[in-house]
């Protein structure tokens, strides 16, 4: 007999290499739930809420490329949106399986539990395809050939796609049909690939000052290889911004730092707008990539080379893909010697003179912390910020939420990098107030015996938007009081070092032990009210430019 | 001055009563946080995050008849999404303030966060709309009359409202325009009102044998008065079914016990179901009101009142609205003496042989914990199912979110009651699967001060998955393993009562003492893994009508 239909989606998605789905079970996904649990190479991730189980599947795709996620019909669904949407925002590719209810059920608009109790069963999915980039409800008719279509475009545009799923058809039997063709990948039009690559090369080999701003778009294609191969075989300078950071190595001689318009890094700022040309590949200008738009990049010193298209002199080129461009530019120019600058980190830690915990300490001392091959995860906000501009050895991760950027999503997404890669250390740094939001999931890595490196810096209150409103002592600024460093062994850790630090000392024999333990670490370091990295500083006096055009 | 267009939309949801605004901070809502913080009569009640906001609303607006909420653009809006929709399937209005980037962002399409990056401002808005009985961006041009259209309808139709506010019209002054006017309350039609109540009274005053099924939607309409008017003015009977439970008090004479098809109460049913007449007043025949749809009632039999429309014999009149039938019918039936049954409750507490708190035991013993004025928050899942048959005492409220039934709901749900309700006792019960969703807002009564008592039951699992399911063993019916009466303390609660129960002995004691102490208290009681209620055990042998059509 044939697979049924959820057999088969699932077999689809193991073939792409996915073999965790993160969800929250329901009674109209139980035939999805079923089958993942009753497979063998198959793992049911049950998170602690939708959010946190999507805002999981984010972290383990920015990992592995991909991930899948399962949620019940309405409740589930609509919980775990705002982490879809940040996938979509983020270019994340996640396969969102929904159980609904049965064919039946839906046809005869029965007075069932998860509805709006109007009849309506089409809501949540029209509501779901403008957050992915495919959807269908398959049916043993069209599984076949839809799970082909869906693949293709999340394989091109690496958004989500949704797949929902009646219970009656999830266990009946795929129907077979030979027309299915899987679509193809797209291919440039040679013409234009040749006179782009003759257009942009032209330029470069006239120039010895060019930066290339390498951006997460190329990464989330899985073109990173590509792209150092470039770097490697012509000897390009690159700059990152902060979207961008750690997508190639910042080991590298020829990384020249992070540049945030005219917020930070004045050297960095001025090597690129200096530069005669500035080479975007997968880069976005966007707010917190532009130092709040404070870059000054002219149109004609610009080319940009996106997912399929490439903008020369504000001329923009379709039908052309990154790959495809990203290797006629290999093959054609050659090794030089370019002006450059040299990337710096972090100053060194400045002490305190009372000893208490200061951002000029702090975020040298972490810089310092990390190892090569980390994963850190970094949640939005001053934290982040902090960190955004240590430099980093090799082959470390830092990811961030910079566009999208929905406060809580580092503390899950950091179990699903976790999980994506068991071997690696991952770290974790939070701000107090954007832990709130989904600290639950901390219980998922003590269940899944992961060792995590927590660290939630308590500043008393959201720092950054202390910062950026007009009345930085206003109550809705301020938070619950928690005992974090309590939480996991209420969430049920047995053996994590957990603490609560307030001074420098503190720190220091705190980080000691964290680097040398084999457990897990949970840190709440506490600073003054107003410790704020320089970037979050410098937000507060460019505010105007972020908020108003 | 004129009041600035924020300060506007205060004032009047202020003059419908409301004066606490849920949320979580965000920039783009900075005006609204602002004027919230300023001013001298609301208060900011913020949240963990913004679907525990919107929870906390719900449950706020199902004691006071609405609230509010304020998120910021996208991600918050979209965290508290399900949330709204539980709302709005529940017939509960919450005015939802979505503070936004400023109209000149949005026009010029910037690439700014809590976007997708694609230049679409306008995207959250069309998703919010289906899901809201009334919304529109507000201006200071189109703010007082759009207002008015908003507040109308919320009041009309019981359900969310969402209100887009860009962040510079929000602080600009509103202009007046002498040409608004408040949309009308709307009035039923006289002669099919007349028609109607006679064919009613021609049914009712024939027979003997009638039961009236008082609909949650009464109460939603503001209502529950009138009910209770008609109810002590005709002598009827009536029963009420799950989502309906409490609405009219189960202590007065005429009530006959809890109606759900063939699953519970026998003799409610057969009470109900050769009832000559059935008259429901806002009541839904939904999957769990009707035992799963094993309720049998002719369409000869039922006269269904609903808000704007009445149904006798499948016929439906239209254009006459609740308020004006219960009204007629008042006026013009006569107290009459009925045939009816007595309300029995649950049986006496069994006690288990070695000691364990069994179901047997368990509900009954918390059916004599409640007193008089009690607020009972029960969560969906087999706790809910084993309080609803419970019989309560005068003036307890007990909540239920039975149509929508989003697990996680009660926790912050129970948190928005005791702020909506401070002087009077609120009980949350909750399994431990649907508290782990939603459990930091646990956090929120420590920082008002209130006293709630939290009832956690612990059976390892999601147990009415088990009974549901195929596979009742299956691990996507497992959980993270916490340690739940911690919780609080790493909370921040400070004096509160917590204890974790195992026995009868221990149960007994630790609600002696909840019963006694002016402290809040949070009890984990440890059952066997399939303790279940009577009615959980009746859905699993019931559940292929649930289920297919």
């Amino acid at each position: 007999m044939n697979n049924s239909v959820i057999e088969y989606i699932l077999n689809r998605l193991y073939d792409l290499g996915i073999s965790d789905i993160f969800g929250v079970a329901g009674d109209y996904a139980f035939p999805i739930e079923d089958t993942i649990c009753n497979s063998k190479h198959l793992r049911w991730i049950g998170n602690c809420n939708e959010l946190n189980a999507a805002y999981a599947a984010d972290g383990y795709a920015r990992i592995k490329g991909m991930a899948a996620l399962s949620t019940t019909f309405g409740v589930g669904e609509l919980s775990a949106i705002n982490a879809i949407a940040g996938s979509y925002a983020e270019n994340l590719p996640i396969f969102h399986l929904v159980g609904m209810p049965a064919s039946g059920v839906q046809k005869s608009k029965r007075l069932v539990h998860h509805t709006l109790g109007n009849g309506d069963f089409d809501i949540f999915y029209q509501l779901a395809q403008r957050l992915a980039c495919a959807h269908a409800i398959l049916t043993p008719e069209n599984c076949i050939a839809e799970m082909e279509r869906l693949i293709a475009t999340a394989l091109k545009e690496r958004r989500p796609v949704y797949i929902g799923l009646p219970s009656d058809y999830a266990v009946m039997p795929v129907i077979e049909n030979t027309s299915v063709t899987t679509p193809k990948k797209p291919i440039s039009d040679k013409e234009i690939l040749e006179k782009v690559a003759s257009l942009i090369i032209d330029k470069l080999t006239q120039s010895n000052n060019i930066c290339v701003l390498p951006g997460i778009l190329s990464t989330r294609l899985g073109l990173s290889d590509n792209v150092q191969a470039f770097i490697d075989k012509t000897g390009l300078p690159y700059a990152t911004m902060f979207m961008d950071k750690s997508i190639l190595s910042e080991s590298n001689a020829q990384y020249v730092g992070m540049y945030d318009g005219k917020l930070m890094t004045p050297d960095v700022r001025e090597f690129v707008e200096n530069s005669e040309y500035i080479l975007g590949i997968g880069a976005m200008m966007t707010d917190f990539n532009t130092g709040s738009f404070t870059a000054s990049i002219k149109p004609t010193q610009f080319i940009s080379i996106m997912s399929d298209y490439v903008e020369i002199d504000s001329v923009v080129y379709d039908d052309i893909y990154m790959e495809d461009v990203l290797s006629a530019l290999t093959k054609q120019l050659p090794y030089k010697k370019y002006h450059q600058i040299k990337a710096k980190g972090l100053s060194n830690s400045v002490l305190s003179d009372n000893g208490e915990i200061t951002a000029q300490y702090l975020y040298p001392r972490l810089e310092k912390f990390f190892k090569p091959n980390d994963i850190i995860i970094a949640e939005t906000g001053t934290s982040s910020m902090g960190l955004g501009f240590a430099l980093l050895p090799e082959d470390v991760q830092f990811h961030n939420q910079t566009l999208w950027g929905s406060i809580g999503w580092a503390t899950p997404a950091s179990f699903g990098a976790a999980l994506a890669a068991p071997e690696k250390r991952v770290i974790l740094i939070t701000g107090e107030g954007s832990h709130q939001l989904t600290v639950q999931e901390i219980s998922q890595f003590v269940r899944f015996g992961l060792k995590p490196i927590i660290l939630v810096l308590n500043n008393n209150g959201y720092l950054i938007e202390r910062l950026l409103c007009d009345y930085p002592e206003a109550y809705y600024n301020d938070l619950a009081q928690w005992n974090y460093h309590q939480l996991p062994k209420a969430f049920g850790a047995k053996d994590w070092h957990c603490a609560k630090v307030t001074t420098i000392d503190e720190l220091n024999k705190t980080l000691e032990i964290a680097e040398s333990t084999e457990r897990a670490s949970y840190i709440e370091i506490v600073t003054e009210r107003y410790e704020a990295s320089e970037l979050a500083q410098k937000l507060k006096e460019s505010k105007d430019s972020l908020y108003s055009f």
